[in-house]
């Protein structure tokens, strides 16, 4: 469930690359292509849909749309696990940066960027 | 925390979206990309540096990269929460599914894709 | 003008590093990387815009979409020299193997991928 | 061969694309995304590969290489075309920047961003 704590999580990333010895492998670039190709898999589901096609579209794909995000969770889990990064607090901090830089009074109902408000 | 849950953190994603009125623009395809250039950032904090080089300067940019794994998660949250996804239960899902491809005996040790394996 | 030839827009890539001295940078895992931040820069030109308000947009950053374009293209010289291609002869290739994949009877009029036609 | 010219690659590009009467699919965001998604599978061709296994593993996927290059330029040229851009003019005005950017003097040598010179 999504009772699940971060902590847990990170521990089946662990665990998984534990077993099969791929630490050796898995250097900072690699891990961050990695990434990059999972949540590229993610806007492949979408390629060429849009408006209502695209809404039925992901319902039909829901599970291969589960699978990608996790994908692209696991690697979020372990390149932070990596840099001793505490993803708890330090998505609490950005929330806060986010905040700061979306104050509400400008943001409300704008689709502009922080830099045009 | 790591402690933290990842219903608490989607709820900050919720609260900071209801805030600015901001879900008329959320639609699915500009969340995938939004998650696509956000991984991309933390890609670009690695181009051009290697070895020793690159390991002493993200030692130096920390604090972005805890911020771009962040913006990550953020998308990550959101887009699960949107397709009704329990991302814990995915996540834990899709592990299975991984186990069942990389097969410890046979992926041990080994960079090799499934496909090769 | 699109009458100059690809060897002649290859010219001007490698007189540039060569100026530079950048040859020695240039290893083929950063400009895959640099080739993928370039392309998401002309992605992120359209993150939130849609519809009419896209196509005014693009016309305001017409600029902005051919540097970009022009970025992407300096990568795609750069690798393809490198690697020994001869990108004209590469190019009609591909297209042959479009052709084949969605063959004109098939693939008029659908938006679906060679694997469901 | 490279003495081919971007002209008359685009006329391919036209030609396949009117065959299929494809023009209605190809929007924008589309076309920005499948960009996106053919750069990233040159960097996947790429993933989990180092120094001399990675060079060797490019020779002997020296046609996907081909292919995947040829994808990227076909949506530049396309892209190129619709926002009425001649890719040309636009590559040589480019490099112009690039040269201002990076002045010789300043960055012969070193793989500093323009803004870190």
């Amino acid at each position: 469930m999504n009772a699940r704590t971060l902590a847990e999580l990170t521990d089946l990333v662990l665990k998984f690359r534990e077993e099969r010895d791929w630490k050796q492998f898995h250097n900072p670039k690699d891990m961050a292509i990695s990434l990059c190709l999972e949540a590229n898999e993610i806007l492949e589901l979408m390629q060429w849909k849009n408006g209502e096609d695209l809404a039925s579209h992901l319902d039909t794909k829901r599970e291969d749309l589960a699978d990608e995000l996790s994908d692209v969770l696991f690697w979020v889990l372990e390149m932070a696990h990596e840099y001793k990064i505490d993803l708890g607090d330090a998505f609490r901090a950005k929330m806060k940066k986010n905040e700061a830089k979306y104050p509400v009074e400008k943001a409300r109902g704008s689709a502009k960027k922080y830099t045009d408000l």
